[in-house]
């Protein structure tokens, strides 16, 4: 059909490895520091946290590192998830672009976030890990890991920031189903969340502190082991196999993308499409627009620090240079849960840095009022993160139609928002504002960053 | 791959026409009868309600009807559905039954219900239809209806059991977001609303009472149709696409099923999946086992009267014969809405009486149990009416595991449970109880059935 709209592949197309854009980078990642001595850390630093298949990931320079066989085994339920060519939202805007979105909301936990879970669960049980332990906001990456450990037979205990655990009970009931525990954060269950609420008994926490509580009970207990849903090179890697697939969908398509596209918190699922096609470019290839979309309330790449800083409340965690806020930041309330986190995945501030990639904050009115439109054009609706991406790539299919210009778009549609319907509900109502970050907290928090060896 | 998972089709491998299982039935189907003069109708009869497309559809006893192109165009959004071979919760039962099931969950609403609210949105568009009006309980009709009309510039208003609309407005904001007008049943727009009201000031509503107003607006305004999303013969036609698919894909995999197994409330995604299978018998070829299955606290064929009744409280539709309990029986509370009709499908109780189909009631503790069984081998979470099919799938795998059969279970798994998290916090928190209907108020209300002509 010449006018084809769904580029889907066979099981068997799955991608053999992930591509680690570490191997094709100009200058190498700045090291990790020990979060006591200000010192580069080795692996065996992180063996309380992680088991050693994920640490080596983790500082693997390698190009391709292989997807374990019961893994791919496992995606198999969901993947190779489709490529959508948007045409009826081509032609509502009336622009000569074309626009493509790799859709990760057909995952059983309806986004991105299982790509990485599984094989974190399965490296752990490797191991002989049989207890894992995380946070989580709203709630995306904590099912994604339930539903992981209930494949591998893990029991996951994830810490959830209380005001998402009270205020949207639908995720911890989806991780319930998945047979994790699931518990408000702070909690009196770890040290950091006892002193949390000893000053704040009614603290509604924050991803900080939650990190600090699931860190904490890693590091306490010999056979529970720490889980992260992104942030982290590993992380990255994980995802990659969407960018992977969608290069292969795009050359069924008869197409080659001039600008890519993806919405960015900690930055997993901008990097696991955008990568393996900046890979392609440090490898010779030609040169795309690559844009990481953030949230103007909380804007890491755009108004962050290039900084060491810790990931954490407590300083629990070890130190990594990347655009942060400071770890005090704590961002205003707006929808998009994943992508309220005051630093920026290392791999994605380094390429930033780098001047390999460009960066957008949006206001969340604005991502709501594009999440509308391409949900009347395109029946998905998207995530609240996910509507930031879907901005970007509609401005850029403006600026195409202005330009007269047929640029090839494509944006990675991370999950769907039948979980946050509440986030619409407010924006119909005319609820949802434009909460923006006070300028002096901000210069607070980037004047407490810690001062490291290496900075 | 030999242990293949899931089995994918191209867009080009749509199918290009809908199955009428009319053309194969051994005996005809009663005809419709007039509300007022009980006399059969005509195609004219419906036009008030109706574009003549849908009607000839209705009444048509041809075997194959063409899918219009435009309405495969929107199709390829998300068809063909996937087949999947749900091998882990062989495993898991320790059956040597194959377990397949297709996964309607795809859909842009979440369910199979897009399937006919496209066609139907399509063929009011092509008669120069602007408004639709309609009901829903739940929601998963009205959202699907809602996001059809915003393909084709469709005004759609819905009509929400107000006991739905308060408790569940998820699915309300799905509606909004795709443009919808959602009103909470009884309402004061109709006459029969305003009885209701006048009696019942704080009524609950009822799907009944909601598709009295919907039809009472189509009738009055002759700018206004009405659209429904189950139970006519036209809907079990578009639903049949379900079916087509799952041969095609069955033949890939080199299986051919012995038991189809389909949820049923008015019987649309039941008799999707299951016509053409039963098609392919009546043809000649080799008998399945065909089963429906219905919750038992509102159990139409299992418990109802196969006689001519109105499908709606205030009697303004026409009357069909079909298994009822009788339309003033209002079934206890319970969380499958999409079930909770008093009535089933014409076609689906014609071939319940002439012994082509099996039926069978399950309580919903047991199904919610199944459903959890089912998430934590298969990631995803059913929809409450799916895990009546998902018991059924489990418990047939459990007697082949008993018999030492490796039968072939192919069964519908109508939509994801997104939506419905709220209804596992009540079985998790145990809650959720087997509510059991009044025997005494189910024989009054199959006492109280109209007698007609034809009966």
């Amino acid at each position: 059909m010449s006018d084809q709209v769904k580029y889907v592949l066979d099981e068997k197309d799955i991608p053999r490895d992930w591509y680690n854009l570490a191997a094709d980078l100009p200058a190498p990642l700045p090291p990790v520091l020990h979060p006591g001595t200000k010192q580069p850390i080795g692996p065996a630093d992180l063996e309380p946290l992680f088991p050693m298949e994920l640490i080596l990931q983790e500082v693997s320079t390698e190009r391709r590192i292989e997807i374990p066989a019961p893994v791919r085994d496992i995606f198999r339920m969901w993947r190779p998830s489709p490529l959508i060519r948007a045409r009826r939202l081509e032609q509502a805007l009336g622009t000569p672009a074309k626009i493509y979105f790799k859709y990760e909301g057909v995952s059983p936990a309806g986004s991105h976030k299982p790509n990485t879970a599984v094989p974190q669960a399965w490296c752990n049980k490797q191991a002989g890990v049989r207890k894992l332990s995380t946070e989580t906001g709203a709630g995306q990456w904590g099912s994604s890991l339930a539903f992981a450990g209930s494949l591998f037979g893990i029991d996951v205990t994830v810490f959830q920031v209380r005001v998402s655990y009270d205020q949207k009970p639908y995720r911890r009931a989806l991780m319930e189903t998945y047979g994790a525990r699931c518990i408000p954060s702070p909690s009196s269950e770890t040290e950091s969340g006892r002193a949390i609420l000893a000053q704040h008994p009614d603290s509604p926490g924050s991803l900080g502190i939650a990190i600090s509580e699931a860190v904490e009970i890693a590091a306490k207990n010999p056979d529970v082991k720490y889980a992260l849903g992104s942030v982290l090179n590993h992380v990255m890697l994980h995802q990659t196999i969407i960018g992977e697939e969608a290069i292969k969908q795009l050359e069924m398509a008869g197409d080659d993308p001039d600008v890519v596209i993806g919405c960015a918190g900690g930055g997993s699922n901008f990097a696991g499409l955008a990568f393996p096609f900046l890979g392609l470019h440090l490898r010779g290839g030609r040169r795309r627009r690559i844009i990481a979309v953030e949230p103007a309330a909380c804007p890491t790449l755009t108004r962050g620090r290039y900084a060491y800083d810790f990931g954490d409340t407590a300083h629990l965690t070890p130190m990594v240079k990347m655009h942060t806020l400071g770890s005090t930041f704590i961002p205003p309330g707006f929808h998009a849960g994943g992508l309220r986190y005051h630093g920026m995945g290392p791999m994605v501030s380094h390429a930033y840095e780098l001047g390999l990639i460009e960066a957008k904050a949006y206001k969340q009115t604005a991502c709501f009022e594009a999440g509308v439109q391409f949900a009347r054009a395109e029946g998905i609706v998207p995530a609240p993160e996910s509507t930031h991406a879907v901005r970007c790539a509609i401005d850029e299919a403006l600026r195409c139609k202005a330009e007269g210009r047929a640029e090839t778009i494509v944006f990675n549609l991370s999950g769907h928002g039948h979980f946050d319907m509440g986030a619409y509900i407010n924006y119909f109502s005319g609820k949802l504002v434009d909460a923006d970050y006070d300028e002096g907290e901000l210069a607070m928090a980037l004047a407490g960053l810690p001062s490291a060896a290496a900075d």
